[in-house]
């Protein structure tokens, strides 16, 4: 890149775009958070992205940063890149109150693990986003960049939509259930929910250990394989981090498919649910991808899978949120609060049952990803719904949360209301790179770019 | 060794002793077996530790490992050793019927992983050895060899029995509460449960996923050692298996202690349990021991173990044998259909707090291992109970189980009724080795051997 950007055009660089102007001393890291805040000031009022705000502790790292590349010393892969923080995600500095009053005033002294590799990459944490009341169903007051009468999804609300409108290059955020992929869908951005295990969830709030994953929040996808190779790696403080060593994400994402890949469009069990505007626009995407995509059924077994997450997620949000109910159940929404109850009266057999169902149904996964490259399907059953009481339905990312492979949701198609419509590209288990690459060349794919892969697939060739 | 043994003799060999006979040539494996088989007919219509026995299959496989080391490869670390397998663990070509009518004339057609390891060390599939009813409480016929009016032990009772009356010098087991190390002490014999993850449960009764572990009996240390690493390594037939790998248990066992070992005697939570007359023979142990044990707390976490430890095999049992009660209730125990029940009330939280808690307690163990070598402790309240309508009490297994902590019980003391009483040495997660090497040295350390190790610990040595 390079060249001279204007200073308000600064808060619209793709973080790849800004490390790199940073290095060059084209830009400072001061001036590139500046322009985030003065981006902020302008649209925040209307969108409300933001929990925690401190310009002057966001500049001072900022200024920090700078400092530091003055030494000569090399920069981290994120250096004076600004990252919003979901409010869930404890970051020393800032307080951490979780989407409750229960939690108000509550101030982490320690970082967690994502807030400590944020810094350790260099980066500057800008400020913590809103998010849903303990990152389950209520709203905060976030509205989406689109049509700010609209929900921005949940439970990620404020990560979605600060990035959605170009408040910060950047954001983190979790999932449970849909909580990354479907505000991404909704606000237009790129959302990559990691394959399980990839990202330590120390000194983050525990909904359920088994399906709580840390997401990211980005405007490309080589911006989300930038900051997820920042976050991965195997992490004593969360024993669900895995051991084995994480290829580099963006250096695969960026590689070129050694064959040409194909997609398997999936509807999944609650296709029922899919809005007309959703089933036609993926109808025309399949058309314009031909034979590169094949529509596959689903086992099935996955009927089963929303009941068995749902029993899961339910359980250990009655096991883990029961502290919030001793300290005040009033101040919890009846929604939640009809959630813990559910969650008390499910039956150990049910849930064992449930931790047992996500392997099997991995193994009809694997079958799939013998065949294709990635899943293809909805990141959400349709555009933003109207209204900021409710974020809208997570079903279409159930399935894939709850087997805990990697997610990617693409901001390439348009609803019948003129807002965004995520692609979601699901890949196999512990192939997050190849997922990163699929996307790349998807999006090359329906730009009408010239293929920079064989034409032709090889017979018989293992993918 | 080498030299003359009688032909009734040989089946007092241990199984390394044997081992080296037979690649020596001094003996056969046709030879062992048929030594093996008329101790069965000898003792065996009073002691019933077999629940299948085919000499004819017995000796067809002697036979051809001892043509196999007439051609002069390499041979197994177990070549023409006979063992028996507790008939929850499937063999091909045998029957494997669970201690249940339900299982009746159920002949699997596929080795379990510990079979199939077996065979590819070089081991004699003896034959398959009593279990409870579904390796719970219910007792089979078999009566202690010490005083056939009184219990094995269970639920490994036939294993335990076969190998303290010498009809062979090893045999699997496995064990969910206190099913291994419980019936070796009240046999006296040599009982080795490895820490979890370590040998893979592909082909073996369910009882509880989690808890589930596979267990040895041997007349030595070094022959659990021996069976162990022949057993040990990751299966992806079993996602418990962990993959690191694991030290060669021999060559650590047989080594010498870097430093003096230092013991922790433990009573845990159930002391109030204990018989007198083993509060007496291990306050005895403690005096004889002298500066190398010290007597030491568990945290008050330790309290719940047992509850917790209930909560999650009840249910799992509910879940892993409802398909029993499905095709005969009838046919069950009183008690195990009890079980059944209860496990089936268990709720989801408490099922969760469980699994969690696992966690927990192991830290809390850490800090003993960081100050101990291993814990002391019993591995039952006292000598084997009179009547064999009972296996008697795991309550002195369930926390090392509940950890997943390595455990070993040595015959070393005798109780008031001159029957045996097993010493229970519980090792740090991940050092199944040192625990061998441990015990080993506390043998020797009893016998009054010289002590092959520094006589003075050195200052702040790391353990």
């Amino acid at each position: 890149m390079g060249g001279d950007v204007s200073k308000a055009a600064l808060a619209d660089l793709d973080a790849g775009e800004a490390r790199g102007r940073i290095a060059r001393g084209e830009t400072s890291s001061v001036e590139l958070v500046e322009a985030c805040l003065a981006r902020i000031e302008e649209r925040d009022p209307a969108v409300r992205a933001w929990a925690h705000l401190d310009p002057a502790y966001a500049l001072a790292q900022a200024e920090m940063r700078d400092r530091q590349r003055g030494t000569g010393r090399p920069l981290g892969p994120l250096h004076g890149v600004p990252v919003g923080l979901k409010d869930v995600i404890d970051a020393a500095g800032l307080p951490c109150e979780n989407g409750t009053v229960l939690d108000s005033g509550r101030r982490p002294q320690e970082d967690s693990t994502v807030a400590a590799r944020l810094r350790a990459a260099g980066a500057v944490i800008l400020g913590k986003t809103v998010t849903t009341e303990l990152a389950v169903y209520s709203p905060g007051p976030t509205a989406n960049p689109h049509d700010t009468g609209r929900t921005p999804g949940g439970s990620s609300s404020g990560s979605a939509a600060a990035v959605a409108a170009r408040m910060v290059p950047l954001a983190v955020g979790t999932q449970t259930n849909g909580s990354v992929i479907r505000p991404a869908s909704f606000c237009g951005v790129y959302g990559y929910k990691p394959g399980r295990g990839m990202i330590s969830r120390r000194g983050v709030l525990v909904q359920s250990p088994l399906l709580d994953a840390i997401g990211v929040f980005a405007r490309s996808g080589a911006d989300c394989a930038l900051i997820a190779d920042a976050l991965a790696g195997y992490d004593p403080g969360d024993r669900g981090t895995r051991l084995e060593a994480f290829p580099a994400l963006a250096r695969t994402e960026a590689a070129r498919p050694p064959v040409r890949p194909l997609l398997a469009f999936v509807k999944s069990p609650v296709w029922d649910q899919v809005e007309p505007g959703t089933a036609e626009a993926f109808a025309e995407l399949c058309a314009e991808l031909g034979g590169d995509v094949a529509e596959v059924g689903l086992p099935p077994a996955f009927a089963d899978a929303h009941r068995l997450h749902g029993a899961l997620m339910l359980a250990d949000i009655a096991r883990n949120y029961a502290r919030y109910t001793e300290r005040g159940a009033d101040s919890l929404s009846a929604r939640l609060r009809g959630m813990i109850e559910e969650g008390r009266a499910v039956r150990a057999v049910d849930y064992a049952a449930a931790i047992e169902a996500i392997e099997s149904l991995n193994a009809a996964l694997e079958a799939i990803f013998d065949r294709f490259d990635a899943i293809l399907t909805p990141a959400a059953a349709g555009e933003a719904p109207v209204g900021l009481g409710s974020t809208g339905s997570p079903a279409f990312c159930t399935i894939w949360t709850f087997c805990g492979v990697p997610a990617l949701t693409l901001p390439l198609l348009v609803g019948p209301a003129g807002l965004p419509l995520g692609v979601q590209l699901v890949g196999r288990r512990g192939q997050d790179g190849r997922l990163l690459r699929t996307a790349r060349w998807l999006v090359g794919r329906l730009a009408g770019a010239a293929p920079a892969v064989p034409e032709e697939r090889p017979e018989g060739v293992a993918r």
